[in-house]
């Protein structure tokens, strides 16, 4: 057994705008189409020995993180359980748990394999022959690490320094926090210091005892934390629902600090799998070929007398002129001009953008919803209009409005509309219309997505203008809230 | 009688992406909503003896313009009228056809003010003041120029030489090409220098008489077209549509080439009132005030150690981190990032998607036609979504397509559909169906501007789908083009 124990948060707030509070790190999407989570689902696949794949998450990613998952062609060969936090813990209460249910359901023996849901690993088979590597480890009671050759002296990582050889890897002499540039050139120098990389390998009581042994706060509020979640979780749904008070108990602390730093048993694998973390933009404009005058675009792009510039842009036509050494993130409502070696302060802007209490920190123009997402295409006097994706299967609540009336004109799949007691199919190239104050309901009910154009009218167009008497994805009866 | 004629030509390329082929720069809104072209209006009509403002401008550009001129608030005291240019032909020609037209009309004594419609002059009561000395000269049978006193040796105008007084100014020694930076700097320190800002004064007569002596070919050949056009105007049309054939064998010559470099009886009025040619972003960006860092912005923007740099944008957000000596020019579909000084380069990015044939060289995302606009929001699989806004009692052609169908929303004013033989009013918030091969018109039959959205489904959304049957803006009928 070894199951892939995948850890899902990091806001990212240095790759805004693309990166944001509700669409964070692990959704962003790379130029071949599939988001770090996606990637990290198809690698944890890979290695998995046996069907289940365990997603740790804010609960509030949940719905995204399912999509990814189904996105990812994972559903008929692998199970997906979502260990779901109400807050971020860091990552021992995180291990923790996942150990805890590990051990449950498949016994302390399991490997648990522990990866972050936003590296980029570019050489799966390099990959496949570390985790092996780790596993053997792993299966004589070892913590193992992952520690990535380091190709330069960074300061953005801290350094694993590796001692005497155990099996396939390296004993770990010591952690040492983020260098400054001099002590990493020394740790580079020195040939036997690796990046930490956050990932592990371990057996499930090997780890849980760990943790009773260096950590045990972490310990005990952890299992408090499993008792309740085990008392009250609904077999077969595949959602462990963590409990909100007795999970604000559990000490904020990293697994490195709670148990990697003091325990006797940890080895590591010196891994060269073309790892990154995807820090910044300056990492991710790397994964895009240079030209010859080392520019980079993912867009159309225009450029004139400039060199060392970096483009990305969903569909807008882009030009530089006359510059040298930029990163130019476009998005369609938010627009990003830096200098490449200023990367880092981007996460800056995110913070300005949260005092000013400015949406662009937490919301894209496309905001996801448990039932697909929606966009806002326009807002003028008097009128909104929004393009509407549902999901298969998948329904908005059971809602009215009173201030706004809405036309709804279907472009692709099949909606049915109940509009009082009436149920209304409306198919591509069809419209409806659901006038202020009628309670209604937005279902699609076919195989493929729903694809819709609302033109909402009305003197007032806030999305908190919503009664919401029935919904499928328990959010509160009568709220008041966002679209659907 | 002083008749203002203003020059509407020239594409600003170097203010791309703002300025574009189909929305060239008179037409370009500053900070204020008001666009070069209606400021152009409002200080014509300042100085204007006679009720008559004219023209002269591509036909292309006749409703853009005359909108203009009604949102200047001039219709009700002012009479407007177009002399349309098949081509460009460059000033003499266009300055030759307006004074054959003012020397019929008001008689050869009339004073024409010669405009250009792309300038910005701050200081309006300076301007009047410099137009009654210039109309005085030009009563004494000269013709008049208005010398900017310069206020750097720049090397983007051409320079007139100023000799001995005459009357309120001097006599023009003679012009200068476009200088080199010593030469520039030598015409500064010498005193007697001005920049020549392409503005006249002239009676109609005068002008004629000079063409007659200095320029006979371009004389005869505009008197040919004179006589073509002036057989086939339709009287109180307010358009003066000069004949294709007969204007493309008149000489392309500025008027400065023609007559000004060899005529004796030419005047310079040296002028200080606060003018600019709006020649380059540079010159944009020096009318929004700096903050502390020399930043300027006409947007929402978020500066991060950033200094000397220019923010103009619609509706996005823009955060600059890390950057110096930038202008960001954000659009709805293009983008500029140039470095300030090299603004003139902008010019290159126009060129390039010329030759690549995109749109985005011609088009903004927003496209006038002579009955309001049209804006593209969004196009996706099988559906096309624009908002359409047609002016009060106007009407696009009517027409039919093939392969696509229409929904449409009015979310305000009122339209009148006519399906088949049926007419049906729209109001807001109420929906009509268009359906493929059925033939359709949309008017505005009211007082305030109707704003609707379509949404079109098919299977091909070209706007080359379109039959025309009957077009009130003399568009072919039955030809295949754009969009109403």
């Amino acid at each position: 057994m070894l199951i892939p124990v995948i850890l899902s948060g990091g806001a990212g707030t240095r790759l805004w705008p693309v990166s944001r509070e509700g669409h964070p790190k692990p959704f962003m999407k790379l130029a071949d189409g599939e988001s770090l989570l996606q990637k990290t689902y198809i690698r944890a696949a890979g290695v998995a020995e046996g069907a289940e794949i365990l997603t740790v998450t804010n609960r509030d990613y949940y719905f995204m993180s399912k999509d990814e998952f189904e996105q990812a062609g994972l559903s008929k060969t692998h199970s997906s359980v979502y260990l779901l936090e109400p807050m971020g813990r860091n990552t021992a209460p995180a291990v923790a748990l996942a150990a805890l249910h590990v051990a449950e359901r498949y016994g302390a023996d399991a490997l648990m394999l522990v990866l972050a849901a936003d590296h980029l690993i570019q050489d799966p088979i390099g990959f496949g022959q570390a985790v092996q590597q780790a596993a053997s480890l792993a299966r004589d009671n070892q913590l193992v690490t992952f520690g990535i050759v380091p190709t330069a002296p960074d300061t953005g990582f801290g350094y694993i320094e590796a001692g005497e050889s155990i099996g396939p890897g390296q004993r770990v002499r010591r952690f040492v926090e983020k260098p400054n540039k001099e002590k990493a050139q020394e740790y580079l120098d020195a040939g036997n210091f690796l990046w930490n990389s956050g990932m592990f390998c371990f057996k499930a009581g090997t780890i849980l005892d760990a943790m009773a042994a260096h950590a045990p706060a972490v310990d005990q509020a952890s299992r408090e934390c499993w008792v309740t979640l085990r008392d009250n979780r609904l077999e077969g749904s595949g959602i462990l629902e963590i409990p909100t008070e007795s999970f604000g108990q559990v000490p904020n602390i990293s697994i490195d600090y709670a148990v990697m730093e003091h325990a006797e048993n940890v080895a590591v694998i010196p891994a060269r799998f073309g790892w990154s973390d995807i820090g910044s933009w300056t990492a991710l404009s790397e994964l895009v070929p240079p030209d010859q005058d080392n520019n980079r675009s993912a867009a159309h792009t225009v450029f004139v007398d400039s060199t060392n510039t970096f483009v990305q842009s969903e569909d807008r036509l882009v030009a530089a002129v006359g510059v040298d050494n930029l990163l130019i993130i476009d998005t369609p409502d938010a627009l990003l001009v830096a200098r490449s070696d200023k990367a880092q302060e981007v996460k800056q802007v995110v913070a300005r953008l949260k005092t000013q209490d400015h949406d662009a920190y937490k919301l894209h123009r496309t905001v996801s919803r448990p039932w697909g997402t929606y966009t806002v295409l326009e807002v003028g006097a008097g009128f909104k209009i929004k393009r509407i994706e549902v999901r298969p299967r998948r329904a908005l609540s059971l809602q009215m409005h009173h201030h706004r009336s809405e036309h709804w004109v279907v472009v692709s799949g099949i909606a049915k509309v109940t509009v009082g007691d009436e149920d209304v199919f409306v198919r591509a190239n069809e419209s409806t219309f659901i006038p202020a104050g009628r309670a209604h309901r937005l279902e699609n009910p076919g195989m493929l997505d729903l694809v819709m154009i609302e033109v909402q009218s009305g003197e007032y167009l806030g999305e908190d203008d919503i009664v919401r008497f029935d919904d499928r994805y328990g959010r509160i009866s009568g709220q008041a809230g966002s679209q659907g």
